[in-house]
């Protein structure tokens, strides 16, 4: 087609920041002032792409230190001039610095996981939170973008292992930025006909990774796990109390829920909102590995039908978020099929263990017999947050319990006796939705099925390492069991592996915790029968080396908090 | 500090699609392989800005284009060579070829609002569904990122008149682009210090605009405004309800909501979600520019309690989906105040007019008595979606409605006296939360209030020329009253201004609005007592010439709808 206009250009627009001094385009008559959006674009892509690249590499450049264990971790200054040039080494494969980890040649430089202003009162005055009346432009736009990369946890660093996801990666970020530059609505087909075509192809290939793989299996994203457990609830609410949707739950009496003791508090959350209370919501005990007894369960709705109350729902969990549990699936969906209870699977965490044949085989026995499974693309997979869905093994149910379509909004009706659903918001209590599902289709398409897998098992090694160091190490108290089930691992530091009082063993956890942000780590902890202990969750990127690093920081520094007592 | 590296490099990483073959750094022990995410980043962001920037460059000519109301509008192609170097006119500001809206010049070509494949079973094969099980790397990326830009609604169109929404704007793109870079969570603060400073520093600003003024007044992020405004209805259940959280609403009897006919579907799905049921909203009266009519308010209010319903909610709406109207927010509240509801103002359309002074001045009176406001960024202020808001009058109200603090999640306890939650998600129903008011605030730092009020004036004034038009068009008859209140501007195509039976003029509508899809023009219709109308929404970006050709299109395709009847 360029013989349209002979002697074109190549694609160099110049950088216009207000995008609005474009010379006019002569030969149309036109009202309108030209637009260049494209060139404004341009421009602030080119100076983010400055900010950012160093910011990532940072995070690269600091693994190859980890493994010391010691030093204040790498450090990341926004100060043009400095970042780039110095982590280009790491490109050119030279040397590092010998003095790249002494304390000195940290001055001025930002810490990548404890941001210099890291209590809100001292945050506040580093940055400008002036919200202005005139217009700031590229200069504020660039001071404040500096700011925030200067005072943010860096999730790129392999020390940040506080949380369930970590950093994403190159092709997540590229499909935020694609979603952005569609800006459309994933709430009806015709705005977004291949974002929605899309979503409906993820969740159906997701679905069926997990076995649900009838004719009418399938799922929606949903804005975060929560959110994907929250609306598996309204979904079994409303097929067992269809009148719900009309009438409320006056009526209803007492409605009754299960879930395991270790699951998801989203869980009791949901139950609050959707009007069943958190006296409607039953912890089923678990066992020493922290795995819903499904002998419980039984015994659980048993007594809640013997009481006059009405169970409906079972919430079993692939991957709880401390230990990292998996129930035992089967069991539970044979107390469920018996009892005529919706089982939901909140796979938000340890779904993804689907991509893996070796790591799924155990672990998600018998999925395939639930109503709805809730997976988290954002946390162990990578992708950008947030990416989350909800599948189901029926979508008319999900419909029947979600429609409400607006004259205003939705205009289609069925063309046949087939059932389909282009317009997702009528599946959904959202509206305004943005279309997340893409961003697990890229990764998918990038790193294929058999990527995806590799990264987990790779990461599950690693964890397995790090779990296997623990056990062998004298100062440490597992509370994680072997065979080690998920990403997380659990314990507790205790010099010659003796407990002190549940109060001892949570100050040494706290205060460890706190040193080794100095040093470079972010690990998080959790409620024990013990005190607080460790939670360090390993991922993708994950290196042996800087398990190694990570538990000689933990020795050092419990160390050093035990001695100050 | 660059003495620490003389000979650095200025920052050109080479491209490495895979990351993983950087040679290994010299001078430090390490049993990890380097990681090279940094260059595999800056590789793939080279790419997609390739891609992305002549769609929206199609987007700025197209605007060009747009007052003839005749053609295709302008076609876009990802094949390369083509779309950069024809678009490089653009910039170059050389002349627009004489032929480039000759329909034979299209072939090949994709419409920017009719992608070539629209149907749902013919663009699934026009899309890589694969899902494979082997990595498809960057060449398989790149196919698939081309494959959506084709198939997908351009928002950059000037034609895209469809909704609430339209194209976002440069500093939207780079803030989704540092968003997720940053990859985190806003749920707890040690993750993401400067995104949850951030927040809270929006949400209160934002408040301060509408008058909730309070030390305890603010706000939270909601992934969108149907879910801004469901938060605002638990809130006031929890707040009138306190033991529904554990009890659940068997025992509350019939709780009654109220909102305007013409409110948005939200409410009532909101009302359906928490177990107060669609009986319990009641639809009050709207006078013949769509507000709520306070005394009728007030009448249903004491027929419910009449009744013995306990009336508990109001939401009016600033700015209603369809027609724009603003109610009377003064009126409303003062019967809020005697009656003891819960005053929400869905301002998630129309709230932005906040900004500017003109502009709030009749439709905002009074907004500051209401308890709550849900805000909705992403439609007027072109904020990327999703966006939103709820802003409300005491944060410990809404912390009281939602709180449910995890033991492994939430560590802080109170450090005095005062009131602060910085763990947001304790505030939300979510768990997982995008940090998205940082592109809320960017934006504002980029523009200035000042910015966001010219740029709301300019839309408003085309809004009210494009009304102005249509009044004093022969084959038009008007549903938006004047003075026009927002951006919609409701009509029927009715030649001689006589409107048919309901039937022809759905019929009228629709048929027109599909043949507009093919000159470039997406416009959206509702249902009215007379049959469907159309709504057309102007945004910021849209130019006088492009509601003139507009006009003209619908004038030319209207006559040929009927008279091909």
């Amino acid at each position: 087609m360029s013989a349209l206009r002979p002697g074109a250009q190549s694609f160099i627009p110049p950088t216009q920041p207000n995008g609005s001094s474009t010379p006019p385009v002569n030969g149309a008559a036109q009202t309108d002032p030209p637009q260049n959006r494209a060139a404004e674009l341009h421009g602030l892509l080119q100076e983010f792409t400055t900010l950012i690249l160093p910011y990532v590499a940072a995070g690269d450049l600091d693994a190859a230190l980890k493994e010391t264990g010691s030093g204040h971790g790498l450090s990341f200054s926004v100060e043009e001039g400095y970042a780039p040039s110095e982590l280009g080494f790491m490109w050119a494969g030279t040397a590092l610095p010998d003095d790249y980890v002494d304390s000195a040649s940290c001055a001025g430089r930002t810490p990548l996981l404890s941001p210099p202003a890291a209590n809100p009162k001292t945050l506040a005055p580093a940055l400008d939170l002036s919200f202005p009346t005139k217009p700031g432009g590229k200069h504020a736009l660039l001071a404040a973008a500096r700011g925030i990369l200067t005072h943010s946890t860096n999730t790129w660093s392999p020390g940040f292992m506080d949380k369930l996801y970590g950093a994403t990666n190159a092709v997540g970020v590229v499909s935020d930025l694609l979603l952005s530059v569609l800006n459309t609505n994933a709430h009806v087909y015709h705005v977004s006909p291949a974002l929605t075509l899309l979503e409906s192809a993820t969740t159906r290939a997701l679905a069926g990774l997990f076995g649900l793989t009838g004719p009418h299996a399938g799922g929606v994203s949903q804005p975060g796990g929560s959110a994907a457990n929250q609306l598996s609830l309204l979904a079994a609410r409303n097929r067992a109390f269809p009148e719900a949707k009309e009438e409320g739950l006056a009526g209803c009496g007492r409605l009754v829920v299960f879930t395991s003791a270790h699951g998801h508090y989203s869980l009791e959350k949901a139950a609050r909102m959707f009007g069943i209370g958190a006296r409607g919501v039953r912890a089923v005990p678990v066992d020493e590995g922290g795995r819903m007894i499904p002998a419980e369960l039984g015994r659980l709705v048993g007594e809640a039908r013997m009481a006059g109350e009405t169970p409906f729902y079972v919430n079993a969990t692939a991957g709880t978020t401390v230990l990292g549990s998996y129930d035992p699936l089967e069991e539970i969906a044979g107390v469920c099929e018996r009892e005529g209870l919706w089982l939901h699977v909140d796979g938000s965490w340890g779904g993804p263990v689907v991509f893996s044949e070796e790591l799924r085989r155990e672990r998600l026995r018998g999925v395939e017999r639930a109503d709805s499974v809730a997976v988290t693309p954002h946390k162990m997979l990578g992708v950008p947050v947030t990416c989350s869905f909800l599948l189901v093994r029926d979508l008319r149910v999900l419909h029947a319990a979600m429609t409400l379509p607006a004259g205003y909004l939705f205009h289609d009706e069925p063309s046949d006796g087939a059932f389909s659903v282009t317009d997702l918001a009528d599946l959904t209590p959202q509206c305004g939705r943005r279309a997340d599902a893409l961003k697990l289709y890229l990764g998918w398409t990038y790193y294929g099925r058999s990527g995806y897998a590799a990264q987990l098992e790779h990461a599950f090694g690693t964890a397995q390492y790090l779990f296997d160091i623990l056990a062998a190490h004298p100062d440490v108290v597992l509370v994680s069991q072997a065979p080690l089930p998920c990403l997380q691992v659990c314990f507790y530091y205790a010099p010659g592996r003796a407990l002190g009082t549940p109060e001892e063993n949570s100050r040494i956890t706290v205060q460890t915790a706190k040193g080794l942000v100095e040093r470079g780590w972010m690990v998080d902890y959790a409620p024990g029968e013990n005190g607080r202990f460790f939670r360090v969750v390993v991922n993708r990127d994950t290196g042996r080396g800087v398990v190694e690093g990570l538990v000689k920081a933990i020795a050092e520094t419990g160390a050093e908090v035990v001695g100050r007592k």
